[in-house]
């Protein structure tokens, strides 16, 4: 049966048995862990959804590899309506867990390899295609988690792979062996890795000739020997673990994750590899991954953004001013802004194109423009939501102090507002904006939205190849009559 | 057949007869005229293009009410696929002339109408759409322009239509007989009106009791008696009327055209009215016309961002700086916020809806936000284009001056540029610029695109409207757990 | 002798013996405190740059009320030349603290209560003027700390002081003595309060008649029976108590503070009230107060920008990409918004006029001008950094992490960058621009850059006040010939 | 007497004799051409103003070479305070006449001149100073205009003047005689230059070993044998030339001009030559003049923006809309944004420093970063008086057509708004503001704005090199404790 619930997937997850190192010590039983448990939750809401009443059409699908009914999440698209389905599924997901949720990764990543394996099995006669079809319908039908691992820490920015002082700093192959193959190197900024079962690792970049032991292209799980696991940290990522007082955590429930991950030289078998050494591909691979993460970002965060806007007009509204015009003003442009980001989203999926291999992909103009919006945006977004919120984002007292018997009463009484308007109720929403705008999902919501899926110039870069201006100069060409 | 050429379209206006007052005057034969010959060649490409061989599939569609092959300008859409053709097809008529080609409007009305009709006759025990069926039905056949006329003067702004000192302010009622009713008024920023057969007239705004008067609807050729036609003035106009030098208009072939419109006691028989007192219908019929039209821009004026970022890459190249990094980064900008405009023209079509009476509908929401941005976007693409033009935009001699036997030759002496550019060539690319960001183009591309379709601020309210605020608000209780 | 060093004035705050509640807790010796500790360094910087070579002759001046050398943060200005140099020594203090250095509000507060009461005085015929430059005399010659306590709860924001359902929602007078006043009410957002010595309380908006017991202004020091203090929690702030590891803190010596303070029926001595029911000069109060502050903000927030500069630029070289021409650009940007907001800053000095009281102040338009700048552009700054610093801000392992045998040696292995950058610093450099987009640091960033002086609307109240639209207006009729 | 009045300085410039190509034809008279007269009006109002008893003396001032009273647009900076009364003065021309007033680009010349001259005597023993002091004392004695000359048409942007194709497209000595020199070339975009008498004349670029030749500075009469003119085009400028309906020209008495003048082998007596092949002095006086020019944009788009602020707030009081809080709201942030470019031209003084000459001069980082300013706001400006004048400004009848006995009647009635507001009136400012955002008046206000002085990649590498980058990057390892 390919759809877990997301207890079972906790379950699946825990007996991973993954070790990590977390701020200075060793860590197991990892979804247990207070600063790690509200990421798997968040993880597990997509699993949950997909048995919800009102959410399971949108999150079941049928498989093109099994034909089973599968979680969308590890799909791969079938239809210009599936890519649509999936930023509508994305905004979903943000919206109710206000923060990442961790699983796109992955997606983007099995869709943009299903492809590229087989152009790269009709120009190099290498059958990587069908072994991974054979790799992913087993993913389908465990309905696993897997992560997607592209960005190498790239050492000096200024030099390519083979130039670098230490050729680790872009993780390679350093040894090939009949079974397989042996990497070093390491993937940052993985978002939800520990969380996964499984992992895709990919190039980060274009390779060129010389550079054919950084083109490689490979899936395994992650409690594979020789990986170690470094947490990454978060603003305020600590609140997590102070117990008591929840309140202050500003998301109750869920969180996201990032983590370091080092390869001290992993055995890959060879029927694990989906590309090794074909250097022309690994560009495609990229792109093509970025594009489908980069339409991702209008879903996602477009979900979290619902939240912040939703959460700063329940503060105008507890404040009495939600009828001021310039506060109806601000929360109409943090809707425009919002959806607009939506409709590149939702635009680069309507116009799509289908792929050699059969699967549907997105525009890939249309697709870098989302992404280039989305690191701009959230931040006019979170500079609205706290001029709405006040000054409290940044001076409220620790919901410690709210039990105390001498200055909890005085705290009810003067964070008051509306009448009738709850302190604590009041205070939750405080604490979950500056959450987005200022603490641990700012990670997600600012940092992550500039640099994830490639950091801006990387989509100027494809917006300038793509944006196709020699046919604009000859149309001008034509109307002014130029030769 | 109902596929009319270009020089069909002429020859069936020209044969109107209709009379204008144009810049003090009373001018005949308005095809011909200089100042309108521009605006009457961009509505004969939309004819033209339904025969090109590259352009005919998208500009030919089968109609939903007579089966026959008609130009997609006269179609009511039947399917999520139509909706974003049409901004395809907008597109790529704004690439090609440079300019509003003034076609949309109709289509724009009729598609509201056709629905609207529906709802009232369904509602009210009328008979509108039948009557609009047939209406419709013949200007397909017959491939007519058609213009829709929505904006009546308004007087003050503060006051409501039946409370204006002079009621005539917007267009009414002014006596109902048996065969039909008479109406006075003004509709005001008519564009293309004067390149129309005939002329949908709709409501400005909603109408409340006591306005019974003012939510009427009706269709009439535009050579109807008793209609006073006022000729609008846009930036440089006269440049169209200089003779030689049609260097200096800066778009040489195509422009755009507006028009005051008086009805002074117009007579409409029963037979053309889709409306008649149904106040609860008129807003109804303002906003959906008004999403289609905001779907509109999302194409047309992204077709002459194309125009304007052609220009400004070929003027960058004739100047000799294409290359540089901050010349490239200024025109992926460019490049950037067109196709976020069009994105949002292309979301709103793929999130459809079907209406009550058959037809395809944009999303609400995001057509308000596909305008909101136009009505910012092409300010920020102006002074981009400004930027790297340089200041020969405010500057350059006229064309006449370049026969000039004494100053000529310094002309080109002066404004040679990159080896091997013709200095004509490098002055026809600057008035071309020149046109769109402060000519006669500026009307349709700056000025337009603040108002037409609506000023931002009526944007503004329909996504405060649609943007389901308390839904957000609703999500931030449950994930905060708040009553 | 007048001019403290740092040292002195933390012996003479631990003398105060000052307590608080923090974060559930009751603490004492507050300067020792490792939350409070980095921001008693702050205003520490501000009396030792008085006794420092290279600033003394920027920090000292002489005192128009007694002649002594005195520290420029107690000074009353008496030439356009000391408001200049006032923003000139904020963006100093900025600079060096990268933070709030928290002693601006009390050299605020004086020179608006010092005009305003001699205005007062003249009206009213109080005694408010003569008894302030006594106290304010003491001030400058002990070179003592004052916080400036404007902001009150404020309750529901749609009702005025008077209408509200907790009438101590605004501080108020309840009780009037032969020798003083009873206050209750509580004064939010106290940047800095618990390193003060003194604070002078005012109102925070004007008042009307029946508002006579708010409108009310005086001085008492900051251990005063009856004040209960509050700390106030910031993002991240308890990284400054995970005691080793200070790399995480960003900061590693400065920080700022926000306390919220309740009045518990405090009694003012008569000697230290300057105003007591003047209704009409609490608007005054409030605009003059507000002007001055909204003109330190082009100093202080600017200083802060220029370490948010230096930090980019820095992890640009680190990471070897500081030569590539879209990071110039991008801190080119950096710099000229930067330097717009203390252009501002210093044309509202430059703008100045004399108060009746003889004192100096600075251009109303331009200072509320300033303020809405920097509302808005250190969100563009942040942005910005934040692009070039790299997804590392949030996901970057625990300094603890470095000294872990395991993992310590892939951390300096793989965060490598450019050849010969120290893996630590480059992480020093990283947690510092991260402390101040989104930690502790953004409280006074970007929270209080918001908020802090008055929230955005109440900037554009203002400017819509003092822009002189009318004038404006009326030149256009002259120029146009209209009556 | 140096102080000439308007009539005086019209008289002065018809006995000049200047000739000029105007759209294809030969002018003489130029003051009286219809194109023209608007220009030289608004020069001969900086004469008046030093005559009219409210601004006499913010434009008279003493003379630091003759010590007469001159006025202040001939005048040698003594002060800060003449700095700041600079911009004063020039935002008071901009507000009275709403266009370019022509008279700074000769005084910025004239004080960098001054002091490059001195520097140049220091550095080479030539003895430019003193000719230009004498040259100078005649200027300000007589109360001459004088134009700036420095643009140069620059040909392929990629080359520097000396590899060009045609070593004339930059303006260069083509012969040495003892009496003098001889020069050829062109500057384009010469604001004024016919309504002048004289112009320096200068280098537009840094010049290096072998660029001798075009390393010249030098100031002649405009009426020297040899120059010719080639008037340049503005947006709607035939307007001017309509006759009667004055209306549609929108400024009613004032407007810019713009020409090409060309150096045919034009003799340059020695006693006229401030600069001669001292390359390493071209790039200070670049440098100099731009910085003060910059200023000036500070001030005099100012006064252009305060007519447009005017002119849309009386538009929204005759649309009955001016209490509308989104009306309130963009007024304001018009004022915001037009104020923020005044403080930076304030600010910019304010941090002045004097020349070894004697004179005063701005701080440069601040002028670029005043005049980058002025590249943006003013089209955000326009976009927001665009958005509430609403669409008449794209299609309102031609003034002809109010006096026409059919529709003129059509036009009262139609286009009346708010009761007791005469629709004329209304016509008038509507023309006004279409003037200035898209007809004659934009190239000053856009246009000029984006170029003058430089274009926008300018001013962003002066900010680059004067902000101080390392300082701050220094600053940042001292925070941090890094080497």
């Amino acid at each position: 049966m390919a759809l877990k619930k997301g207890d079972e997937y906790v379950a699946s997850l825990k007996s991973l048995g993954l070790e990590a190192n977390v701020m200075g010590g060793r860590a197991r039983d990892l979804p247990d862990h207070p600063l790690i448990a509200p990421s798997v939750c968040a993880v597990a809401s997509t699993f949950d959804c997909a048995h919800r009443e009102e959410t399971r059409d949108l999150f079941r699908v049928q498989s093109s590899l099994s034909g089973e009914e599968i979680n969308r999440f590890t799909h791969l698209h079938q239809s210009p309506e599936d890519l649509i389905k999936k930023v509508m599924m994305q905004r979903y997901c943000g919206n109710i867990t206000a923060c990442c949720f961790q699983r796109c990764v992955g997606l983007d990543a099995a869709n943009a390899v299903f492809s590229v394996t087989y152009e790269c099995d009709q120009k190099h006669r290498t059958s990587y295609h069908q072994r991974f079809r054979e790799y992913w319908s087993r993913i389908q039908l465990e309905d696993l988690v897997v992560d997607g691992a592209m960005t190498d820490p790239k050492g000096d920015r200024g030099k390519r792979p083979k130039d670098q002082h230490d050729p680790d700093l872009f993780l390679r192959i350093v040894e090939r062996k009949p079974a397989g193959v042996v990497v070093r190197g390491a993937k940052l900024h993985q978002t939800g890795m520990l969380n996964s079962h499984e992992m895709i690792v990919m190039p980060t970049t274009n390779m060129i000739q010389g550079e054919e032991d950084w083109a490689i292209c490979f899936a395994i799980p992650t409690n594979t020997e020789g990986i170690k696991y470094i947490y990454g940290r978060q603003s305020s990522d600590t609140r997590k673990m102070e117990g008591s007082g929840r309140l202050d955590v500003g998301n109750p429930t869920f969180g996201g994750q990032e983590v370091m991950a080092v390869f001290e030289d992993v055995f890959v078998p060879k029927e694990r590899i989906f590309l090794n050494g074909e250097i022309d591909l690994s560009v495609k691979l990229v792109e093509r991954f970025a594009a489908y993460h980069r339409q991702s970002y209008g879903g996602c965060k477009v979900g979290v953004g619902d939240v912040l806007i939703g959460a700063t007009a329940l503060i105008a509204r507890m404040n009495g001013v939600e009828g001021a015009s310039h506060i109806r003003d601000k929360i109409v442009e943090m809707i425009h802004l919002n959806e607009t980001m939506f409709a590149c989203g939702i635009a680069c999926s309507a116009l799509w194109h289908q792929t050699k291999a059969g699967n549907y992909e997105v525009d890939m103009l249309l697709a870098n423009v989302c992404k280039l919006n989305v690191t701009r945006f959230p931040f006019e977004l979170a500079r609205l939501a706290t001029d709405i919120a006040g000054g409290l984002l940044g001076t409220m007292p620790s919901a410690k102090d709210i039990e105390d018997p001498i200055v909890g009463p005085y705290i009810k009484k003067y964070l008051a507002a509306v009448k009738g308007v709850d302190v604590v109720d009041r205070m939750k929403v405080l604490r979950l904006i500056e959450n987005i705008v200022a603490g641990a999902g700012a990670v997600a919501y600012l940092v992550e939205s500039v640099h994830g899926a490639g950091s801006p110039m990387a989509q100027r870069i494809m917006i300038g190849r793509q944006g196709d201006v020699n046919s604009k100069v000859d149309q001008v060409k034509r109307l002014l009559d130029i030769n």
